[in-house]
C-alpha cells in the first residue's frame, strides 16, 4: 500500500527527535521498495540518519536508482558507506562500487572485509551486459549427500543474506554444479531421502560471458525464479534472479524502441534529467546520416527536373506517393525487427517471409493505388490517374520489401537489426519512391507529350 | 539444456512401442518447457499418446502457445481433453476454455467437476487485460492462528497443485486478506511462534478490475514473486505470479512498438503464421489515414507552385529539409512515448520538458542548418544557403516541438500516447516543413527577383 503522508511526517519527526524506538515502530510494516521511495524524498541530513537507524538499510538502499545511490554515497561518512556497501547484495554492491569516483572507490575498498574485496574483484571483471555483470553470488549451495532435515537446517543457516532460497544448487567439493532442487521439492520430500535422490540433473544454465538478453530470455522461457551461471569448467559462479531478468528485458526493449526512431540507444537516460548536450549527442548522429539519405531523393528529383517543370501537378502528389512507400516500409521493418528480437523468425525464413510480404504488399498497394487514382483523376486526368496508380503499386511493394529485408541484412552482417529504424527505412524508401514515380511519369506523360 | 535429437528419436520409438516405463525413464530429467518444445514437433497421433503417458501432461501442455493448445485440444478424444483441462492451473485453463469452439466448450463443460466448472465461470467473467483475466486461483491460504509446524504441514498438503508456495496468504474465515508471509520467513521462524506473529500486514495488492499493465508494474517495482488480487471487499480472489507479469510486460511493449510504426496493436500475432488478410487489415487503416496527412504537404506545395517553377533548385532540397523535420520529430515523440509509458514523466512536466526540448532542438537545428547551408552554397548561391539555413532551423525546431507535444495531447485526450507513431509525426512535420520552407523561400527569393 502506498505510504500515507501522515506516516512520512511522523517518521521525519521521529528522526529529528532521534527516537529510534518510534522509527522502528513506524517502519516495521513498511516494505523495502516503499521505504526507498520515502528515503528518496527526504532531505540529505534526514537521509543519513534514517540509513543509520534502519534495521536493513542496505536492502532499502538497493531499491533506489544507481544515480540516487551515488548521490547519497558521495555524502555519507566513509565508515557508514563501508558498512552499507558490506551489507548489500553482491550484484547491486558491485554496480554501485564500479560507479563510485576513483578516490572514494580506493578509500572504501581499503576498509572492506577481504572476503568482500575479493567478491567485488571477481564480479567487476565481467563485461557490461554479460551474465557475469548482472549475476549475484548470494545463492544457497548444498552437498548432494545431505538428508532432507540436514538440508533444511543448512538452508536456515545460509538463508539470511541470500537473494533467493527457493532454488537451491547442489555442488561437489570443487563447486561444480551437479543439480538443482526447489525449496518446494524439499518441503514435499520424504524426510528419509537424500538431496541426491530428489535433485534435477537436467539443468538449464547460463554461461558467465553470455549476453544478458539471452539469460533473460531463458528465465522467461522456462519460468524459472533463478538461473545458475557457470564458467567453462562448470563451476557455479552465481545466479541471475527473475527480477534482474525483468529489468534486463525492459532495458533491451527500450533500447530497441529508441533505435526504432534513430535515437542512439541509452536505456538508462531520462529525458527529464539527462544533460541537454547528452540528449543532443544521442540524436544528432543519425539525423546527419539521414541527410545523406534525403540527398539521394534530391538527386533523383533533379534528374527528372524537365518532366516536373512540364507537369507541375506531379509535385502535388510527390509527398503522398513517396510518403506511403516510407510508411509501408517502416511497418514492415518494425514487424520484422520485433519478430527477430522475440526469436519468432530466423534467417532461414527469409524467402518464405518475402513471399508472404509480397502478397500483403500487393493488397496494401492495390488499396492505396485505387484511392490515389481517384484523387489523380479529380486533379489531373485519366493519364495522371494511371501514373499515380502504377507508381503507388510499385512504391508500396518496393517499400515493403526494403523494410522487410533491411533488418535481415543487418542481422546477417552481425549488426543489430533494430538499427533498421523507421527514419532510415523511410529515407531509403523515399529515394526509391522518387525514382519509381518520376520514371513512370516520364515514360507515360513523355509519350503523351510526344 | 536443449534436448538432444537422439533423445527425441528414442522417445518417439518408446511411444510407438507403448513402452511406458521407457517413456518415464527418458523424460524423468527433462523440464516442462523443453518437453513442450518436443511435444510441438511431434505428429498428431504421437502427441495424443505422449499426453496420455506423461505424468504431468497438463503442466507441459501449459508451456505451449494458446494456438498450439487449441490445435491439439480440438483433436483429442473428449474424455482425455476433460482430464487435461482439469489438471491445468486455473489461469491457463480458463484461457484455453474461453478459446474453445462453442460446441466443444459445451461438451467439455458438462463433463468437468462442479468445483472446476464454478472456478471457470468465476475467472471467465473478468474483462480482457484486467487482473482478473490473468490471475490464478491456485494459491496457498492459511489461518493466522496456526503455529509454524502446523503451517508447514498445511503447506505440504496444499502444495502439489499450487502455482507458488513461496508467498503464503493469511486470510480470515470470510476469505478476507489479513497478511502475507514468505516461505523464507516460515523456514527461518522460531517453531513456537504463530503465523500471526510473523506475517506482514502492510500489503501491496491488486484490484480484480485493475489493468494488467499496472499489476505487472507493481510486481516489477516491488520485486515480488506474486501479487494478491482482491475484490472491493478485500476478499482474496487470486494471485498474479512474476512469470505472468513478464509475459504482460512483453505484450504491452510489443503493442507500443508496433504502434510506433502505425501498425494496429496485436501483440499475439506472428508475421510468420498470421493470415495474409489479417496482416493487411492491421496495416491498411493507418496507411490510408496517413495519405490525408501527405495531401496537406501536396496542398502546401501547390500553393507555392510559382516560386518552385521560378527556382527549381528548391525541389532538390525539399526532401532533405522536410525529411529532417520528420526525423527529429519522431525522435522526440519516441522519447516522450517511452518516458510516459515508464512513468518517468507526467502531464505536469510538459512545460518544463518543452523548455528543455527547445534547447536540444536549437542545437540539433543549428548543426543541421550549418551542414545544409554549405550544400546550398555549392549548388545555388549565398541567398539559397540562407534560405536553407533558416528553413532547417525552423523546421527542426517545429518538428521537435510537435513530436514532443503530440503524445502529451493524446494522453490528455485519454488516448494512448503510443499512437503518436513515427509515420504520423512524420506526416504532420512534413506538411509543416513544406510550408515553412516555401514560405521563407518566397519571401527571400521573391524579394531578390523583385
Amino acid at each position: 500500500m502506498q505510504l500515507s503522508s501522515q506516516l512520512i511526517v511522523n517518521l521525519e519527526q521521529a528522526i529529528q527527535d532521534h527516537n529510534i524506538e518510534e522509527i522502528k515502530r513506524l517502519i516495521k510494516q513498511v516494505n523495502h521498495a516503499d521505504l526507498a521511495d520515502v528515503l528518496a524524498t527526504l532531505s540529505f541530513d534526514v537521509q543519513v540518519k534514517l540509513i543509520e537507524y534502519l534495521p536493513h538499510a542496505a536492502y532499502v538502499f538497493e531499491f533506489l536508482s544507481l544515480a540516487q545511490q551515488l548521490e547519497i554515497a558521495e555524502q555519507l561518512p566513509t565508515s557508514q558507506l563501508v558498512q552499507l556497501i558490506s551489507e548489500m547484495h553482491s550484484d547491486d554492491r558491485t554496480d554501485l562500487f564500479k560507479a563510485l569516483s576513483k578516490n572514494l572507490k580506493n578509500e572504501v575498498y581499503a576498509q572492506l572485509d577481504p572476503q568482500i574485496q575479493q567478491q567485488i574483484q571477481k564480479l567487476a571483471q565481467y563485461a557490461e551486459e554479460s551474465a557475469g555483470a548482472i549475476m549475484s553470488s548470494d545463492f544457497v549451495a548444498l552437498s548432494p549427500n545431505l538428508t532432507i532435515p540436514q538440508a533444511i537446517e543448512q538452508i536456515r543457516q545460509q538463508a539470511s543474506d541470500r537473494e533467493t532460497l527457493y532454488l537451491i544448487y547442489i555442488v561437489d567439493q570443487a563447486s561444480k554444479l551437479l543439480g538443482v532442487v526447489s525449496l518446494r521439492e524439499i518441503i514435499l520430500a520424504e524426510p528419509t531421502k537424500r538431496i541426491a535422490d530428489i535433485m534435477t540433473t537436467d539443468l538449464v544454465v547460463g554461461a558467465v560471458h553470455e549476453d544478458q538478453e539471452s539469460i533473460a530470455q531463458k528465465l522467461s522461457h522456462y519460468d524459472f525464479i533463478a538461473l545458475p551461471i557457470l564458467d567453462d569448467e562448470q563451476h557455479l559462479l552465481g545466479i541471475v534472479t527473475y527480477d534482474d531478468a525483468m529489468d534486463v528485458a525492459q532495458e533491451e526493449m527500450t533500447e530497441d524502441f529508441l533505435k526504432s526512431s534513430a535515437v542512439s540507444s541509452s536505456p538508462k537516460m531520462s529525458i527529464k534529467t539527462a544533460p541537454i548536450f547528452f540528449l543532443y549527442k544521442k540524436r544528432v548522429f543519425w539525423l546527419v546520416i539521414l541527410v545523406f539519405g534525403s540527398l539521394l531523393s534530391g538527386i533523383g528529383i533533379s534528374h527528372f527536373e524537365d518532366i516536373i517543370s512540364a507537369n507541375i501537378v506531379l509535385v502535388f502528389f510527390l509527398p503522398l506517393l513517396v510518403g506511403s512507400g516510407g510508411n509501408a516500409g517502416s511497418q514492415s521493418a518494425t514487424l520484422m525487427v520485433r519478430a527477430l528480437a522475440m526469436g519468432d523468425v530466423q534467417l532461414k525464413d527469409w524467402m518464405y517471409l518475402i513471399g508472404r510480404e509480397t502478397l500483403v504488399a500487393l493488397c496494401l498497394g492495390g488499396t492505396m493505388a485505387f484511392a490515389v487514382s481517384i484523387l489523380g483523376y479529380i486533379r489531373g486526368d485519366a493519364m495522371v490517374a494511371l501514373v499515380l496508380a502504377l507508381s503507388m503499386m510499385g512504391i508500396v511493394l518496393l517499400g515493403c520489401l526494403i523494410g522487410m529485408s533491411l533488418p535481415f541484412i543487418l542481422n546477417r552482417l552481425k549488426l543489430d537489426p533494430a538499427s533498421a529504424s523507421a527514419p532510415l527505412v523511410t529515407s531509403i524508401c523515399d529515394a526509391t519512391g522518387v525514382i519509381v514515380y518520376l520514371f513512370i511519369a516520364s515514360i507515360l506523360l513523355g509519350q503523351v507529350a510526344a
